[in-house]
C-alpha cells in the first residue's frame, strides 16, 4: 500500500514524560513545555495524568499544571484518568478537552499487576466506567487495548484475543450508542516488530475496515520507529509519541528502557519520506533539547543529536553557492 | 519480497568503537572486547584500524591487539587499512584474515575533508592500491561506496551517481580479474530512509543482479535498524553492526550521534522475525554490556536495557507453570 500523505500525532510527552522521572520536576517546567509544544502544532497533546497522587506524586500538581498553560488554536489538549474521581478532576478544570474511551489490558498478568483486576473484572466494571462518562456528557469514540503485542509478564499475546477483546468493548459501544471512530493499539511494553505489526492491523482493519487505527509504540527494544513504517505502509496515519522519547512505563518492570518513540524522531522520518505531519520540525527539536534540559538526564531521542537534515542540506547548498 | 532465512552480520565494534572514543581504553581491554565476542560466533570480526597513530592515536596498539586475541573456529578476524603502508602491517601480523576492497566515498565534499582527494583524484589512485594489493597476494572481492545516500557537506547523494561510481569500480575490477562478489553501500552519517534504501538497492540489484549487497548503516537520526528491515524486505541479507552501538564517524562533523546499528538490536530483531543470525544474541548482550564499562558511558544499544524477549517468555512460562 502507498504511505499515507499525512499523518496525525498526538503528543504525550508531558504526560508520559513527567510520570516516569525519579527527580520532581517543577509545575512551572511542565506548564513551559507543554507551552513550548504548543508552538509546535500538534492535533493533540496530552497534558497531564490525573491519577492518585499517592501512587503517582509526579503528578499531583496537576490541576495546577492545566490552569498555567496557554491553549493554542488548533491543538486538542487532554488528559488521562483511570477512574470516574479522575475523570471528574479533569472536568472540573474546565480547560480540557475531555476525551473518553473504552480501554482494557490484553495481558492477564499486566492487567492484575497493573490494576489489581482480571481483564473479565476490568469487563464487567466498564459498565461503571460508562455510567462516569454519562454523568459528565462524555461520549467515547475510542476503544483501546493495551499490551495488545506482548507483555513482560505474560509473553506473547495472540493477535486472535486482541481481536476478541476489541469485539466486545465494541459491543458495549454499540450497547451505548456511542460512535466509535479510532481503534488504538498499544504496545505497552515494546513487544511488537513489523510482521506482528502487520499481523494485528491486517487483522484490525479486515475487521473493522471503516475506524481508524491509532498506533501506541514503544521503543524499549529499539524497534518502534520500524514499527510505525510498518504500520504506515499499512494506511495507519494515527501515532501517538513523545517527545524526546519522554517517559515510559514506571509499571513495567524494567529500568531505564527507552519509552514512547520519540516524536521528533518520527516527524523527521516521516518528512524524509514526504508525508505530512503539520508539525514544526525545527520548533520541535528545540524543544526537544529543552525537555533533556528539565529532566535533567539524557533522553533517548536522536535526530536532535544528529540533527536534521535540512540543515545540513541548506548548509551545503550555501558552501556550494559561497564557491 | 519474502524476508531472507538467514542473514550474515560482521562486527565492527572493536574497530569503530575504538576509534572514536576520546579516553584511552587500555590495550588489554581491547583484547577482551574482541575475545569476547568471539564467543558469540560471527561470520567476522573487525579487529582493528591500521591507520597512522599521528591521527588516530587510539589505533596506535593495533599491532598489540591483534597479538593478543585468541582466533575462534568459524569466525574471520579483519582489519581495516586506508593506503599501502597500512595494509602492509595488517599482512606483517600473519594473524588476520586480509582482505581487499575497491573503495571510494560518493560525497566529493567528504571525500576532500576525509582524504584530502577528490573522487576523480581517488578513482585514479585507485591503481596505486591495485598494485598494493598485488604486491601482498590480496585478490579484492568487494567494492564499497561510502556516504551512498547522502553527506552532512554534499547533501543529498543521487542514486545514479552511486552507481555510476560502483561502474567504474566494477570496471577496474574487471580489468584486474578480480572476482567481485560484494558490493557495500555504507551510509556513512546516516541519511538513508527505507524509501532511499529501495531507490538505490533496487537499482544496484537491477543492474549487477548476482552481487550480493551488504549494508554498512549508521543510525544518526534513528533510522538505522528501520533501514536494515527495509533491506532485508529487498533480499539483502548481509549487514554491518557495531555491539552496543559503539563507535561513529569522528570525521563526520557532529558529536555524540549514534553510530552504527546496535549489533544485538539487529540480531533480537531478526529472530524476533525468523531470521536466522548464527550469533548467540544472550551472550551477546553481556558483551554488550561489558562494552559499556570498557568505554565508560552509555552506549546507544536498546535490547540490552530492554531485555532479550526470550527472557521474558521463559520468565512468564515459568510463573504460568507456578500457579
Amino acid at each position: 500500500m502507498a504511505l499515507p500523505k499525512r499523518i496525525v500525532i498526538h503528543e504525550l510527552g508531558p504526560r508520559e514524560g513527567m510520570q516516569i522521572e525519579k527527580n520532581p520536576v517543577d509545575t512551572s517546567e511542565k506548564i513551559r513545555l507543554v507551552d513550548m509544544l504548543s508552538e509546535c502544532h500538534f492535533h493533540e497533546i496530552e497534558v497531564t495524568s490525573f491519577v492518585s497522587p499517592k501512587w503517582v506524586p509526579q503528578m499531583a500538581d496537576a490541576e495546577q499544571v492545566v490552569a498555567g498553560i496557554r491553549r493554542a488554536e488548533g491543538t486538542r489538549y487532554t488528559a488521562i484518568y483511570l477512574n470516574t474521581q479522575g475523570l471528574q478532576r479533569a472536568v472540573m478544570t474546565a480547560k480540557l478537552d475531555v476525551e473518553g474511551s473504552l480501554s482494557i489490558t490484553a495481558s492477564e498478568a499486566f492487567s492484575k499487576k497493573n490494576t489489581n483486576r482480571s481483564i473479565a473484572e476490568t469487563l464487567a466494571e466498564t459498565e461503571k466506567r460508562i455510567e462516569g462518562f454519562q454523568r459528565f456528557g462524555i461520549r467515547p469514540h475510542e476503544v483501546s487495548v493495551m499490551a495488545a503485542f506482548g507483555c513482560n509478564y505474560e509473553g506473547d499475546i495472540s493477535p486472535d484475543h486482541v481481536v476478541g477483546l476489541i469485539s466486545q468493548l465494541m459491543d458495549m459501544a454499540e450497547q451505548n450508542q456511542y460512535d466509535i471512530s479510532m481503534i488504538q493499539l498499544a504496545d505497552t511494553m515494546g513487544w511488537a516488530n513489523p510482521e506482528a505489526i502487520r499481523r494485528l492491523v491486517g487483522k484490525v482493519q479486515d475487521r473493522w475496515p471503516t475506524r481508524r487505527i491509532n498506533l501506541h509504540l514503544h521503543d524499549t527494544r529499539g524497534m518502534g520507529l520500524m514499527n510505525a513504517f510498518a504500520a504506515l505502509e499499512m494506511g495507519v496515519d494515527d501515532f501517538d509519541s513523545a517527545v524526546a522519547g519522554l517517559g515510559g512505563c514506571p509499571y513495567a518492570g524494567f529500568k531505564d528502557a527507552p519509552g514512547n518513540i520519540a516524536t521528533e524522531d518520527l516527524v523527521h522520518m516521516c518528512h524524509e519520506m514526504g508525508i505530512e505531519t503539520g508539525v514544526d520540525l525545527e520548533r520541535l527539536l528545540d524543544v526537544a533539547r529543552e525537555a533533556e534540559r528539565i529532566v535533567g538526564h539524557p533522553l533517548p531521542g536522536k535526530v536532535m543529536r544528529g540533527g536534521h537534515l535540512n540543515s545540513y542540506r541548506r548548509a551545503a547548498a550555501a558552501a556550494r553557492a559561497a564557491q
